[in-house]
């Protein structure tokens, strides 16, 4: 029996869409040979719809494209994933289902029973979760068939409290498959492939893994579908971030036999580089924009958005803009002009000085006597977002944000100032990241400057300023911000690391009070476990005690 | 038997603030004659804390609170809501708890077992969910106690598959007790009544309802905790929006006797007004912030939201910026100047010509040939965005958002312009919401200037703009948004209501791609049972095609 791994880029919402590309590949794959084709988890309407389950329309939409899907299965059999009606009252009203059809007929719904609701996950917000769990019988197999997260609990997960493949495996399936739509962050993949593999190793039997491909605002699917044997080792690897239908005979994965080429290890700033590229190009290419502009400050951060914007869009539709103040060095106009030539982007100048003067004049009675302060600062930035508004209104560029994770996490940036824009691409890279990725991005020549990446960091919104004067060394205070975000330790417990108290419980401080920021700031390209976004959910009227 | 029901306003994560008000109480309610104390749901750490619950040393103070309330029992117990940390490994870390405590012991955990996951509600985010229920005995009866939801199913309701009410009547309880936290909408407080009468109704024994009272961010706790007998006839009610501790002898309650004033039933409007209030005020005192500031127009959405902060600070701590521009008419600064003298605001003037011409030169080279559109009016919005921000940022006020639901909803408003603000006071009142405000303000005298209530409502972005330029009638677009957004209709079933098709297409294509902008809009205060925020997840990149 021959089965075809379909990892596919879905749209959200777009039912048609989807379904068309659902049919294409069911045609294509019926002249290949294949018995069945996988798609992923929510095939039909891409991974994850929110509250659009909550509109009746949309759920008949994907009953519609089921049967659509299922007039086109003759001589064929496949899986798609799509929400299904719960036919009891009580319960939420939908499972999260994975529809089998073969020959024109639904002949199995299989329903998720491990419901991520944690992180970025909010599915028992719509789905009951299933506890009956049965096989598949097709073509003389007995398939363990299971979504996602239903194979992320080896009875040992402490988050739930069923385990559906001790259920299956009752059976004596032959096989399993899992469909997925498991979004992708640094730590992600070899996670994935440890747990998967494990499932083989105590089941002893091989598993089939569809995941999905491509971007859905911050959510990146990193693709990387699987296959391993009985023993849990890995017999073949789909691609990461692009499309592609693999057709994989069972005998050869029953028999360990290594399918495509041996998998290389993929250093984790290249799956990033990857991962932001698809993360600008889905956004646009999902959204039918395609030009692109971003103030260009001769600084580390809007480099690297600069080169991930014309990789992900090309050169021709990346417009930077340059936007001098008086505090701007010299340097750092060369800077950023140096990086646009080296790209091959036009790019254009707006200096803010005229504007800035005519604010602070118009300001000028109401701050009599007053010292200058961050206020002025902030005017400076605000009119560079203002500017950079006005471009995007009038020529049609999206605007992209170049804030990065540590000075969103500490509040060091200007809400509707350089917190402006559509999507932040960098924004879950620590800036010690940001320069691993520069590093990356110059391997083989110098595409960033040098001196963007060796200059201290500055914000040059006040004479001779440097990130220092206001926040601590990035390479302690992105430590620091790891363990509470992302490993979520309170204050004592990170001091006993060895951190200094004081700047510890400073750090702290200046997180906690910018969750306001925060929380009006664009959505972040999610490419950690932690995200500042819909995974982090802090109060904003609120005492930190921790 | 004396039990007091205990109606408190806490702030989210001030455990050692909520601990001292509830120990406060404790001893005068001991004087007071009280044998038991009833605190509302998650009493210790306000609701809903959201990842704080996440943090160990979090958790951790809660346990310790609970320690210092047991530590002031002697004589008394109490009831108070916490989290409690689930001794069993499998299932999620925790339980959200009520701990009755007397005499200096923890004598029953009651866990709640219907855990609210849809709208603003993220409860098995965190929380296992309870299947074993029993009363509690206390001084010679039988306490059925259950936590908020838990009384929300009747055995009918369609989101559930347990009814807690129906373990525990086994047991015969001679009365039930119910903590909550219940946040308010308009429609609310009525069914809050429905379902809790309902309660006693079907199990025929009296029951004692807590609420919290007071604003978290979004979130407004109304109060209106309720005394019903076992009829289901309502015999007490608190205070909407203000702490109350009120005590009831059970006799009295069993006997059904109407404690107190006979309730009055309350207008929408009103309620609405007084949860506003409520909102900045809460905002701005748990912010620890006193003074604020808004865009004045002239028009009726910021002449609305100046009286609310009137109402919650003060006059002295509200001042008002009129920044009107070539286009603003002489009518809209005098309506204006009107509004502040009829408060007794000082209010200034900062025209906003100066700068938007120094915008448009800096950009006149970038914009040359290109006909004025949109983006002059967006840079004339995010002009007045910076220059409010600016005030805010030199003279410590908090930006108050006038930004109302219609225009949130179909996208008619500025991003980092006219969207700018720190809490968004009326952005879940429709306009035709809006107008019934005004009336009931102006309800005894003129308060807001009466040109402001009947002229045509303007952006004045340009010479002689009206709303109804770009946007179909109030009156026709509250409806179909209130369809759409409230009531998930799809556009076919909302024409089959009689609205016209094609206005009914275009209203739902602006909402839909206004989402980018909703995502990073300002908290709004939540007045509706369906507000823009976290009670309405939409994907941005996505298409709506229902």
């Amino acid at each position: 029996m021959k089965i075809a791994l379909a990892q596919i880029n879905y749209t959200i919402g777009d039912i048609k869409g989807n379904t068309q590309k659902t049919i294409d590949v069911l045609n294509q794959q019926r002249a290949n040979g294949a018995d069945l084709v996988v798609f992923a988890e929510m095939s039909v309407c891409g991974y994850l719809p929110n509250d659009f389950l909550n509109y009746k329309q949309f759920i008949r939409q994907c009953e519609q494209a089921i049967e659509e899907i299922k007039a086109h299965t003759q001589g064929i059999a496949c899986i798609v994933g799509a929400p299904e009606v719960n036919p009891v009252l009580q319960g939420k009203d939908l499972y999260n289902a994975a529809y089998f059809i073969e020959n024109g007929k639904i002949s199995a719904v299989v329903r998720k029973g491990l419901l991520p609701t944690y992180d970025i996950f909010d599915e028992y917000r719509y789905f009951e979760p299933a506890t009956d769990f049965k096989c598949i019988d097709f073509k003389g197999h007995k398939i363990a068939l299971t979504i996602c997260e239903d194979l992320w609990n080896l009875g040992d997960n402490p988050l739930y409290t069923t385990c559906p493949m001790d259920e299956l495996i009752k059976e004596e399936p032959d096989f399993m498959i899992n469909i997925a739509a498991s979004p992708f962050d640094y730590k992600q993949g070899e996670q994935r492939i440890f747990i998967l593999s494990q499932n083989c190793h105590k089941y002893q039997i091989p598993l089939f893994y569809v995941n999905q491909v491509g971007a859905n605002t911050d959510l990146i699917f990193d693709g990387g579908s699987l296959v391993f044997d009985k023993a849990g080792d890995m017999v073949a690897e789909l691609s990461y971030f692009k499309e592609e239908v693999l057709v994989f005979d069972v005998e050869h994965v029953k028999n360990s036999i290594i399918l495509g080429e041996k998998p290389v290890k993929r250093e984790p700033v290249e799956q990033v580089y990857n991962a932001l590229v698809m993360g600008i190009r889905d956004y646009f290419q999902k959204s039918g924009f395609k030009k692109a502009t971003l103030g260009l400050s001769g600084g580390i951060d809007s480099a690297i958005v600069c080169v991930l914007a014309v990789e992900a869009l090309g050169a021709e539709n990346v417009y930077p803009v340059l936007l001098p103040s008086k505090h701007s060095s010299d340097h750092s106009i060369k800077d950023a002009e140096d990086l646009a030539k080296n790209l091959g982007c036009n790019y254009t100048t707006l200096p803010i000085s005229d504007i800035t003067d005519a604010v602070e004049e118009t300001l000028s009675d109401e701050f009599k006597g007053l010292e200058l302060n961050i206020t002025e600062e902030n005017i400076q930035s605000r009119t560079r977002g203002l500017l950079l508004m006005a471009m995007s209104n009038k020529l049609g560029y999206v605007l992209l944000n170049t804030s990065n994770k540590s000075e969103s996490a500490v509040g060091y940036g200007t809400l509707y100032g350089d917190m402006c824009g559509a999507i932040a691409v960098i924004g879950d890279c620590y800036k010690t990241q940001v320069y691993k990725l520069a590093e990356f991005i110059n391997r083989e020549q110098e595409i960033i400057p040098v001196n963007t990446i060796t200059k201290a960091p500055s914000a040059e919104l006040r004479p001779n300023q440097k990130d220092s004067d206001s926040l601590p060394d990035y390479d302690m205070l992105d430590k620091v911000l790891y363990e509470y975000i992302e490993l979520q330790k309170s204050a004592g417990e990170i001091v006993e690391l060895g951190f200094d108290e004081a700047e510890v419980t400073r750090v702290m401080r200046l997180v906690n009070n910018a969750e306001f920021k925060r929380f009006q700031t664009a959505p972040i390209l999610r490419i950690s476990p932690k995200a500042f976004g819909s995974g982090r959910r802090m109060p904003i009227v609120a005492k930190y005690s921790f």
